[in-house]
């Protein structure tokens, strides 16, 4: 069953205490398509510019990820430049160029309109409802946010939550729409203001989801080295609504395991700048580290 | 079987953003003590001052807790005053008074020396090598130690380390021990310096235990309202070697199982101010949220 997102590419220029990488290929839909591509064919909407090159079409193309909603636009692919902190848990904006994602009008071609599983990853909240409006028969509806929207597009976010199943956020973020520190109560505070379940993300400290019947807590995948922190929430999104749209098991048990795959996929997304190390990770590395998370988690 | 604890009995004035409590029983060997005791017979090294009331004394014994070992010094029992931050992570010390504690020469009665689990909570390490040298046949020995110590006691901690089994420490203690921000390098590091095995304790974020064989990585029992952090170290100390002394299986599978004890010790500890919630807690409670703890982590 194939997947749909909605959401950035972007070339990103990237500084952490590891390193630096300069325009490389970045974006939330980037990161969730590739993850959710070892699990299930993906419909990728998006707005790139015509400096957007033919080979990393090929590449996306190549995973399974079909370009036939990405619009090509007059003008520059947008450009977002990071800093990270000595505890990468914290990052600076250094620059931001909309480019032509500040024109964005996700439009889904005809043939994406009857997907199932649909993933509106970080946009402005009005342009998310704008897909929906576009659905015949979502069965998950999945969204991600930002403290940008919270703070500067509250009515329109709180339409939207009312329209989705699951809203998968950070900490930070589930704290500022909840007003709630502790995340357990924002959690409760959230699924209040509509969807029937929200998965929060804490970075190296893992995930806690909450939904209409179970609690779930999981830590991260323990790490020797993280270089580049970018595009992991993204990525958990993608290999969480893979593995969902793959197995078409909604239940407890099946976003429970979906989690786990969803961190799985982000530890490796850590481990190298960008996308690089999703460039090259193999199905089976997947599911080498699936198992032994199950080793390290089990008691 | 039972434990031998060694470390402090102290009277604590706590405030957190949820209150406040003046003069309360506390003390690392306390929390350590009252949380083993729901698995197994703990005796008890401490010092207190004459003013140490007798209706703690028949409490503790109450709960078996052989008090042999407490020792009665002329003065006044320690006093800790602390202050906890919005961020209940962060908390500073107001007041500091050592008293008896300051001249703390643990001596283990005879009927000690021959205990096989062994619990050094956080007093100086060459104090804590003393007791090592009084015992005949230990099996287990475990200890905490603190910045403090790290930073001005580092010879004696080094002789410690050599002849501990298992250190359990907190976060920010493992990554000054170590000198590596990375959680997972610490652990690997600290190994290197003696103990067969280390627990890092994260607070609201967990556990990480890397052992000779294996990794082990918990969540934090989620909740809803945090009252109090004071000793939710040392109770998850006491649940560990408690459900370890009892069960006698010091396998992966047994050490695992006990992390996940000591975290539903900690996670009852917080949700009051002091050992308030320890001293009404019974043990179905353990039980029942350890069978909760497994729902909320399976998949």
């Amino acid at each position: 069953m194939s997947i749909v997102v909605v959401g950035s590419i972007a070339f990103d220029t990237i500084e952490t205490p590891e390193g630096r990488a300069a325009e490389v290929l970045g974006g939330s839909a980037t990161y969730f398509a590739l993850a959710a591509s070892y699990f299930a064919p993906v419909e990728l909407v998006a707005v790139v510019g015509e400096d957007f090159p033919d080979h990393e079409r090929s590449f996306l193309a190549g995973r399974g990820v079909d370009l036939a909603g990405v619009e090509v636009r007059g003008g520059r692919t947008f450009r977002w430049a990071g800093r990270y902190h000595e505890d990468m848990n914290v990052r600076d904006t250094v620059e931001l160029q909309l480019n032509v994602f500040g024109e964005f009008q996700p439009v889904l071609p005809a043939a994406y309109r009857d997907a199932q599983y649909i993933f509106l990853a970080n946009i402005h909240p009005g342009l998310q409802g704008d897909v929906l409006d576009q659905l015949t028969q979502p069965r998950l509806i999945a969204c991600d946010t930002m403290n940008h929207w919270i703070e500067g597009a509250w009515s329109d976010l709180g339409r939207l939550l009312a329209r989705v199943q699951l809203l998968v956020i950070n900490d930070e973020e589930a704290r500022m729409l909840s007003r709630e520190r502790n995340i357990v109560r924002a959690a409760r505070r959230i699924l209040e203001m509509g969807p029937e379940s929200v998965i929060i993300k804490r970075g190296e400290y893992g995930a806690f989801y909450v939904g209409p019947d179970t609690v779930f807590t999981v830590p991260a995948y323990p790490l020797e080295a993280v270089v580049d922190p970018t595009g992991a929430g993204d990525t958990f999104g993608g290999g969480l609504m893979g593995y969902l749209a793959a197995s078409g098991d909604l239940s407890p048990a099946g976003v429970h395991k979906g989690i786990v795959y969803g961190t799985v996929l982000a530890s490796y997304t850590v481990e190298a700048f960008g996308i690089d190390r999703l460039r090259r990770l193999g199905r089976e590395e997947i599911d080498d580290r699936y198992r032994k998370f199950v080793k390290m988690t089990r008691f």
